[in-house]
């Protein structure tokens, strides 16, 4: 059964293959990430309990954490009525999605017509990636 | 000041002129849709208050509950750190998001290889949507 991938065939795969996947944090529900998965990283994800994107910048595959070791443990994966976009419902290791040294990526609120910062930074990156430069 | 949209600016619009919108309900947390927005579309939610969205099958804007009458009011707005995708907190008129006539459009859940319905329909989408046939 471990062959049997035609669920990944069941995603209506956009534009260059890929859909977006929102990572939700188990325990606390706020919406940590919005990244993109193709059918290889959806099927990873699936396979190895941790979150798998595509990167469009880096253009590979990208294991979430892999440089700051802040990876997803998979709990659930849903999809939608249309089967276009991805929830992994995660656990968020070091509770810090975000490269700035967040919790979530999503910081910025529009308040008065301009984007405040809205949320602490927990760690500083240079401390996340010191052994990346 | 209603003139000032420099905000909108500082959001990177993607191919096509959209970005994903997660909306969230901000009472329960829960994930109710994913869907696209151009500059038009979030300026009008920002302003109107009530979730605009841009519907790449009808290709036009549209107002988020237009012929259910199942709006979403815009609590809060949020952003990224890459500017690339929005979320809006909402409340969700009716407690159905879904043309299917569930809470949330993410209602299948993958258990062992197999795409299943995880949640229940609230309101027969017949009786929604009766009036439009």
């Amino acid at each position: 059964m471990t062959n049997d991938v035609s669920w990944l065939d069941e995603i209506n795969w956009g534009k260059g293959g890929l859909v977006p996947a929102i990572a939700q944090d188990f325990k606390t529900g706020v919406i940590l990430t919005l990244a993109w998965m193709n059918r290889e990283a959806l099927k990873l994800s699936a396979e190895t309990g941790k979150a798998v994107y595509w990167s469009r910048s880096k253009n590979r595959l990208w294991v979430k954490g892999e440089t700051s070791g802040h990876i997803q443990l998979v709990k659930r994966i849903r999809s939608d009525c249309d089967q276009d976009a991805i929830i992994l419902t995660v656990e968020q290791i070091g509770d810090i999605a975000c490269h700035t040294g967040r919790n979530s990526c999503f910081y910025l609120q529009l308040e008065k017509n301009q984007w405040k910062v809205s949320a602490p930074i927990i760690k500083d990156p240079k401390l996340i990636y010191k052994s990346n430069g």
